[in-house]
């Protein structure tokens, strides 16, 4: 039985539920198929996360070593192919519970810097599972510099063989997924030395643990990290070589090649690799960032409209605390945020897949388009969203704090996508890097890639609002999000070559500028994020009911961006205070316009109760009931022994020496 | 041996760390006291932290219900009592890593709540542990709005008993510390009914477990709420009650008295124990508050000399990331903000010694005013100190995220502090709602409290600041925050009285405001903390080298507050978009300046390793080779069954059925 609050919610919908979740899935075929993968996936008992609140970090790596034995007798079973197209919502509905993604890591970093002939050799080993494979880059010293990883790999011309070495503490492989306890087997990232010279940093298969019984190879010390914020179910990994020797043939040779008389041997385009490196970054905002945020979004609405609090007006029932404008402001702006990430995403996912096929064509020219978009919004979506999910586990006061709410997991989780694959300042820093260079081009009259052609064309108007509602055409606010991203790329590029021209060297002026710098990459993406959403709002004119109200979550992005940066918005006098107090009205009045609709929107993202593993945010709303439930088998419900050892002789006094 | 990176920091400080430990301790003295009570604690191996990263719930628990019964044999043996000046050390001495703080509460709210004839029954029994107290306020379904708890107390005149029973699910008592599973009583907060009529919340002694063999006594079903964000080692618990017998003498009743016939006596003040609630949110700002983000400020700042990555120059070696602006521009706002705070809890703890007095002198004229600075500040400074702990994190990476860091637990468990005793939002409505009452009585000429007469004096200038030095005068800022607050107060009362004038309930009008009262309340605080600091600053002037460096940080505190919500200044001109560029540029020179001083300015704080607990921190900055060790003793080290289970068949394709 669902509670009559949060039903009554879904009686007044503006919209059909059904066609939205069709939109957001790509079409009716789409969401058939991902619902056939969620079935499957969550009607098999092996597959449950009922218990993952209670579990150690041990108990969540054997769970999710044994999902990901079970995921290839499934896939088997059900004719699922690595190629098909219920592969992409595998993963998505064991909501990423499961061991061995850095065994594909590890395939596809052969299969992109392979040779042929290694390919032939380790994809069919991998793909059967003969070895378990990892992916050894980062070290205790150094992520996201790689020239300055310290590993060495010395060529022995006698021997035709490899030598690796860890040679200090810092040198050694750390963080590596499914290496600290199951890999067999990972590519070492080493500076390669020959005849003494280094040739920097080069990629060699490493084989780690015996195949017969799991014992650790020679010269090999490994083990897992221990505890992290998260990711208790992965077994991340430390490594330490001591004179590991691996054949010649154990390079990764697409790209570079030694000779068996030590001759290095560059060959090829390394593009591609780069490409594949943006990829990355823009595959993970859709599984690993917009949908804990979604969940975290239905988790909170939901939870917001059963939960009564406190009283709007004397002498009535207590109100549902979404009925309080200061909630309706934590989280409705995050809702406008997962709708408008998601179409964010859409575009870099067409823009990237546009990008593939030039490059196909050995066509390499939206390469750095590509790379600057990926990395600032990888920075971006992934910023927004682990501040959004905080924003839903904070609105939903203690029980947001339980870890049976389903809030806490999200977050600690979707923090860390702000760290890896690129940590975000770094990031939003190359983006910057390429804005300025473009805009530098773009004022000497020179072409420069589509995203960043409003750069050239700096007006120096008003914003031309009258009233509050003018604050509601997208033209009036995208044009402001244009203005100020060519406001802070501009006055950034001058405060540099101010610098530069005054004797400062030029990267020491670079870094003198780098908080600026991050802001203007960070206006640039928000530019674009507003405009990909009105434009996206544009296109679903057939879709009345559907694109009403997509169009007030568009209007509420755009806006909560103005109202929370006000002052990027008046600096230059741009927008004037009494602009500022209408794009407040305008906000504030949205809040009370979308909250009507917020459990259908929610309700739209399609998650069932199991993937969102919430006491709060389940279907039907029985919050309290379930949390007791839940409690009640919690193992801190058994006898502990802190009764008979310190409770019992305290109170019975026997603790004589007090 | 210290490693050279980190030492060498040391060698540079412009001022005395010993004479700022003593500062910040409030004088040699304390100092002296306090660490002679973290020798005694951290040398005694009951304490030990050593594995806490690698426990589980229940083995948390019992590690703290150990340290709470051997702190009482610790006490008599040092010699420490609760009215001594140790005592304060000591909770902050074991991290708060001990059971048993809600014994406390039950202790003080007997003492408050009860009658004389109740304190002499139960304080002596609960001094000597005969029984261990807790405090059931918060239900499943009511936390802050008292009122509405659904707990039931009826009069039984018959039996001169209370009833007490749980209606409905929603009623279930929720969270209290110490119930889960070790207390055998607890102060229950029920509606009190005589003969039918209700009386509103009252608290009652309810015994919950037996004496002899702790099972619960009859009518009683009690447990542990599960797992938590944090507070793994307190077993928070859920409590329902069914036909609970409890005798007259068991309703605390220095306020209200229930006689044998049933008439209910109200009598003497309450004033006193509002007052009690807004203590405790003060005295909570110091150990769960400030001392998180100094710590988590000691760990990164440490970290960020000590890691190097990538070059800021080429050809050099790699930089310490604390060189680059950017990380700067993360780290040293939270370090100003953390001894901005210090002395912000200064003034707020010399204030409430001051109403303290008063109150005994029977004059409670400040009680309102203390009410809403205990409440507006509880509310800043846990959201800056919890944002400050979570940028800290981040900033440190990928080690950042390792628990080992001890960056996640400080952030988990200071983020609780947003929520209880108070959630943040209803606080600073709270405070906003004084601010509007005042600044109505200010402009119609009445008097008001010290700390808003301010907002009588409405000056309409604009910020007289020509350059960016201006901008290191406090005169100038403390103006513009004031014009801030005095700015967004009154703006809101209008629109506020516009509402009511135009025909809106009051209450619709005042739930139309808040998001914008929030804001009033939240720049009304961070004013008096930025002129508080100015003038701590101003009086340290005998101490030279120190007041040259607290000057930089209140300057940087300042600005970072401007620069990071440049829109509240900029909206109405009072200072304009040049004005704000000299900001920028004043703030950003400030980062240089005081990064000299980064290292010596987290020693001051003077933590020792133990209580850092933190592999990134130590006073040493061995990072890599204490991640190591560390990790090596991790629980994930051990065998797992998920090898002969899951990957010997998977490896050596016994899987057949595949």
């Amino acid at each position: 039985s669902v509670n009559p609050d949060l039903g009554g919610e879904r009686q007044t919908a503006s919209f059909s539920v059904e066609r939205l979740t069709a939109l957001l899935d790509g079409g009716v075929e789409q969401t058939q198929i991902r619902r056939a993968v969620v079935e499957a996936i969550e009607s098999d008992p092996v597959f449950s996360r009922e218990n993952q609140y209670f579990q150690t970090q041990n108990e969540r790596y054997e769970a999710a070593v044994r999902k990901a034995v079970h995921l290839q007798k499934k896939m088997h079973e059900m004719g699922w192919t690595e190629n098909g197209p219920e592969y992409k919502y595998i993963y998505r509905a064991l909501s990423g519970d499961v061991a061995f993604l850095l065994h594909r890591v590890f395939m596809r970093s052969i299969s992109v810097l392979g040779s042929d002939r290694q390919i032939a050799k380790w994809i069919p080993l991998a793909t059967q599972h003969k070895l378990i494979g990892s992916y050894a880059q980062t070290e205790l010293g150094h992520g996201t510099y790689l020239q300055g990883l310290e590993t060495t790999a010395v060529f022995d011309t006698a021997t035709q063989e490899f030598i690796l070495n860890t040679p200090k503490i810092s040198a050694m492989k750390w963080w590596p997924g499914d290496m600290g306890r199951s890999a067999t087997h990972t590519v070492v990232f080493a500076q390669l030395y020959i005849h003494g010279k280094c040739y920097g940093i080069h990629p060699f298969i490493v084989q780690i643990r015996s195949l017969q019984d799991h014992s650790l190879c020679p010269g090999i010390t490994a083990g897992d990290i221990g505890p992290k914020m998260n990711f208790e179910h992965i077994d991340n990994g430390y490594l330490l070589l001591k004179n590991v020797r691996v054949p010649r043939e154990n390079m990764l040779s697409k790209f570079c090649e030694v000779r068996p008389d030590g001759t290095y041997v560059r060959q090829g385009s390394q593009q591609i690799n780069y490409f594949t490196m943006t990829t990355v970054r823009v595959s993970l905002i859709s599984d690993e960032v917009l949908i804990p945020l979604k969940k975290a979004c239905t988790i909170a609405i939901r939870y917001s409209v059963v939960r009564r609090q406190s009283k709007l007006k004397p002498g009535e029932q207590e109100a549902k605390i979404l009925d309080y404008q200061t909630q309706q402001e934590k989280l409705l702006p995050q809702l406008a945020a997962a709708y408008a990430f998601h179409f964010t995403n859409d575009y870099l996912q067409e823009l990237f897949d546009r990008g593939y096929r030039e490059i196909q064509r050995k066509n390499f020219d939206m390469l750095p388009e590509l790379h600057a978009l990926s990395s600032g919004f990888k920075a971006m979506i992934t910023q927004h969203c682990t501040a959004g999910v905080e924003i839903c586990l904070r609105a939903c006061g203690g029980h947001g704090y339980s870890l049976l709410s389903g809030l806490p997991s999200l977050y600690t989780k979707i923090l860390a996508s702000c760290i890896y694959e690129g940590e975000n300042t770094i990031l939003l820093l190359q983006t910057a890097r390429f804005l300025i260079k473009c805009f530098m081009a773009a004022s000497a009259g020179q072409p420069v890639p589509p995203s960043v052609t409003y750069l050239a064309a700096v007006k120096h108007g008003k914003c031309p609002a009258k009233n509050k509602l003018d604050f509601l055409s997208p033209d009036i606010y995208t044009e402001a999000y244009q203005h100020v991203a060519v406001r802070l790329t501009s006055s950034t590029a001058a405060k540099l070559q101010d610098l530069i021209q005054s004797g400062v060297k030029k990267h020491d002026a670079w870094n003198q500028c780098t908080v600026q710098l991050v802001q203007a990459a960070k206006a640039h993406c928000h530019y674009i994020a507003v405009k990909n959403f009105a434009e996206t709002v544009e296109k679903l004119e057939t879709k009345a009911g559907i694109q009403k109200i997509m169009k007030h979550l568009c209007d509420l992005f755009a806006l909560h961006g103005i109202f929370s940066n006000t002052g990027a918005f008046l600096h230059d006098g741009y927008t004037s205070g009494a602009q500022m107090d209408m794009v407040t009205a305008a906000y504030l009045d949205l809040l009370a316009v979308i909250r009507k609709d917020a459990v259908p929107l929610v309700d739209a993202f399609d998650f069932t109760d199991q993937s969102l593993n919430s006491a709060l945010g389940s279907y039907d709303g029985q919050v309290y009931q379930r949390l007791y439930e839940w409690a009640q088998k919690s193992p801190t419900n058994q006898m502990s022994p802190a009764y008979e050892r310190y409770l019992k002789p305290l109170l019975h006094n026997t603790l004589s020496k007090l």
